[in-house]
């Protein structure tokens, strides 16, 4: 089966990928540090985007063999730039779509998807995909966000609606911005085994200010950028949008909290 | 200031008994594995209720010298009784007014309140009575909930819908059930000096039974322990309760999945 490029509710300016980059850094820990691979050990990216993940997972496998795909040749070019740049050898770049993934069955050891589900139309038939070219036995890494987690103090009916917003959006493309709590049927639902499923909640107030840093850098500025294409599809007027935002920095301010859960899923083919 | 007992909206059933006791047996490690008490440390446990934390507290920290206090002589003795059949020594029982504690000022090293500040009006009045009798750098603990936290799969206006009835409920006797992302300003506001505030989030999927029966077991059954209050109240009719409890439990059986967070703060007197 073949599909069209799916469409990336984030779009594709240097400013989501300096907003990809940085997400990537300040979550790596929680998110990245139990993934390791053992040398020798082939491992899938799939969707690698312009390699926020890429470095991270290279550097913390150094004797993995990653190859990591993407459908876009635009970001693969910024990925490889960014792999090259930092002295990483052990990844191959290709050009691939995931519906037409150019491997042969049970050629990995290991697959990794993170913030690719939460785009696409149909994830157990990704998911399926990914499956046929693992190994027996193989085993599947997953991360997804899940944008009804967010917690905030003060709440804010404004804030709320700028991020349903993103939602509706992510809606509209095929895609579902509350996945994360879905990874459990998901991965039943394409046949994994061994499924395990672990939420990452990350945290603000005013004695955590990297993590502070990250809200308005991360999740604020994601919400924002979809700011013209909501007003323009009528989803909600600019007053409001800016009130929604203006509410949301201020849970990154005096007293404010800010919470928000990532799910990470492993699972096993059978074998 | 002399306050009346405040209302506990979740009222003093057998039942209730029995679900604040499996909650606290099931959540220990989560929420207390990492409260320890010096030998000889004197800590004063505030709204013990029916002992249900106490067992663990004083189990965990058998050389410090517990004092636990409750305004209800009822569950003053219900918790007598548990820690004396479980032949724990270090703990002594007073009936005691948070708003008009029997202690002079500077009495305990370290002071511990669990699902308390949520049924209070003024949970700032409350720390700072409670700092009032710690000594200059002693040492308070605060753990609280957050029923805005819930995160379900499938998710269900009508689950969503019976939540909220209890939170209007609690609220109406001037409780917060929301209060979990607020702890950070209330120990600030209250004076505490470095305060941290640790979010826990329990998860359950079908791959944890353990969990999956804490849902029902806690979290559900404390929200229909409110079912006849809320549709006397009109806030409610029945269908839709019973069709919310219903969608509940949904999220405890096939695919479903179900979060819930519960923040933990940690605050020093000036000293």
């Amino acid at each position: 089966m073949k599909h069209t490029p799916h469409q990336y509710v984030h779009g594709h300016s240097d400013r989501e990928s300096d907003r990809l980059r940085y997400q990537a850094s300040k979550l790596a820990e929680l998110l990245h540090h139990d993934t390791r691979y053992p040398p020798k050990s082939r491992v899938l990216e799939a969707a690698c985007g312009v390699g926020a993940q890429t470095v991270i997972l290279a550097r913390n496998s150094p004797g993995a063999e990653f190859v990591s795909v993407d459908i876009s040749a635009e970001s693969l070019a910024a990925a490889r730039d960014r792999v090259s740049h930092e002295g990483i050898l052990n990844v191959t770049f290709r050009r691939a779509d995931l519906y037409d993934l150019p491997f042969g069955p049970e050629t990995f050891d290991h697959v990794f998807v993170c913030f690719l589900l939460e785009h696409l139309p149909d994830p157990i038939l990704a998911l399926n995909n990914l499956k046929r070219i693992l190994r027996p036995k193989g085993i599947i890494t997953v991360i997804e966000g899940d944008h009804g987690s967010a917690l905030l103090y003060p709440d804010s009916p404004h804030a709320h609606r700028v991020i349903d917003c993103l939602v509706e959006l992510q809606r509209q493309t095929g895609g579902n911005a509350l996945i994360g709590r879905e990874l459990w049927h998901l991965m039943m639902d394409a046949g994994f085994r061994n499924v395990t499923v672990s939420p990452r909640l990350v945290y603000s107030d005013e004695s955590r200010p990297e993590n502070v840093e990250g809200v308005k850098n991360i999740f604020i500025a994601m919400v924002d950028g979809v700011r013209e294409t909501a007003i323009r599809q009528g989803l909600i007027d600019p007053g409001s949008w800016d009130e929604g935002i203006r509410d949301l920095h201020r849970t990154t301010e005096q007293g404010g909290t800010f919470c928000y859960t990532f799910f990470k899923a492993v699972g096993r083919k059978e074998g």
